[in-house]
């Protein structure tokens, strides 16, 4: 185990549990930036592993605790119920290692480790970028820069460990935002998840809609493909997400059913200047989005 | 008024009325494929007409009398209620020129004009382009290739006014898809005004939720951009458009709604198969999106 050069912005050997989309292009962002050494991809016999592999995403393919032994750093990127159950694991195999995660929840997954005696070598973690694809072959390069990495309530890990991944996040070029798991879970549950929820439920009306006509898609535009874009987005990974964050969800799935009657309601009673308040108010997203 | 030389995919003096992201990009695709010899913008005393001008959409400005009086082709690109309003006093200046509209409804245009003696002058045409922002500064050079461009019941329309239409459209290199009114209209109600519908209300839930959290948009992400994008869309366009199609923009928002409650429904009785076999179902849509 080499030692971590935090001056440098190094560290010595990196192992990564889950060589897909994220886990990849941090992979490659570890690479680009010359911050890792090695990149050790943790082999629990999935097809991605040697495609990681292929891809040069890592350098070489161990099983979990030889990995583990020889790494400074150890990142999780695997669907977030998976994590929840394997993190323990982890950290029982930890001495002095720092592990991350990558996960779109935080909540199940800090209480999941509350207790653990190596829980301070863990510092949970959220880089607020992805695409609708997934697999090791999606990987990016250069794409995380300027993007946000959430680190959730850096008090409750080792100073060095959430010193050291900041040194890293910096050099990546991506901004640091600190919360705690709980407030992390509403605001994803507000600017990720339901937008994942609208997407699969408008891909399905509009599926269902072709079952009587044949030739629906055939118009499809570039606004009806943004909308359903993530209805790409597999269920391995949203499941999980979506078991477990299941009441931040639910909350504003309620509030967007709500706003959706509206638009209804205004349709049906022919009130005009009441669906042009709708629309009106939902222009405000411009000082948002254009930022 | 000029010759219209249906051989070398020329007219020679085409009139628009409206002159914002449609109008304007029309123009530039029928002055960038030399299809146009002149393009006179029809004054009515909006801003955007001198902005038109300025930025070379338009070569003068007439009033409509005029303007028709001079034209070969007119192009109507105006909100479809203004449209309804204007198409008939369009017709009762008409003589032997062509006419067409730009907009995304057609039943109640069609409708409108039906008992004209005109009417075979007319086309019902509507290009599947556009984007969130509206303006002459907003129309773009070379979008339209590839695009569809429907054409609405071209029998009720003069073979020459149809066959010059098509010229024009194939030399911009749009694709055309004939339909009628009513089926361009169930078909747009799923494959755009839906969209905006959840967009514009997923802009209002989350916008809602900011009133309680000053940072949610924080951690807005590229899903979440994409899924809320058309919300920057002006009621000034869209209320007609939902007030025009409004039985077929509630049967597909009944629809999306009652999707949407399969999800909440899947989340509040933890039926994750439920809920793996919606998102599953929603991944359907790659082969649309892909293809």
């Amino acid at each position: 185990m080499a030692e971590v050069e935090n001056k440098n912005t190094k560290v010595g050997t990196v192992a990564i549990l889950g060589l897909g989309l994220i886990g990849g292009t941090f992979a490659y962002a570890l690479r680009d930036h010359k911050i890792a050494e090695k990149i050790i991809g943790i082999r629990v016999g999935r097809p991605s592993e040697a495609k990681a592999l292929a891809l040069g995403i890592v350098d070489e393919l161990l099983p979990m605790e030889e990995a583990i032994g020889k790494a400074d750093l150890v990142i999780l990127s695997v669907p977030v119920n998976t994590c929840v159950e394997v993190l323990p694991k982890v950290l029982d195999l930890v001495e002095n290692q720092m592990v991350i995660d990558m996960g779109s929840t935080k909540e199940a997954l800090i209480k999941a480790v509350a207790g653990h005696p190596k829980r301070k070598r863990f510092l949970p973690a959220h880089p607020m970028w992805g695409t609708e694809f997934s697999g090791p072959e999606a990987a990016m390069h250069h794409v995380l820069q300027g993007k946000n990495f959430i680190i959730c309530s850096k008090e409750d890990s080792d100073p060095d460990v959430s010193e050291t991944v900041e040194k890293i996040i910096k050099k990546i070029g991506m901004n640091i935002v600190y919360m705690n798991g709980m407030a992390h879970d509403v605001h994803l549950a507000y600017v990720s998840h339901i937008s994942h929820i609208t997407s699969f439920a408008l891909a399905n009306t509009v599926l269902e809609k072709e079952k009587e006509e044949d030739n629906i898609f055939d118009l499809a535009s570039s606004g009806f493909e943004s909308t359903v874009r993530l209805a790409k987005s597999n269920p391995q990974t949203w499941v999980p997400i979506f078991m477990q964050n299941k009441e931040n969800v639910l909350d504003v799935l309620n509030e967007h059913i709500s706003q959706l009657r509206k638009f209804k309601s205004s349709l049906e009673k022919e009130n005009w200047e009441f669906l042009a308040d709708l629309i009106d108010n939902s222009n405000k997203i411009k000082k948002i989005l254009d930022r």
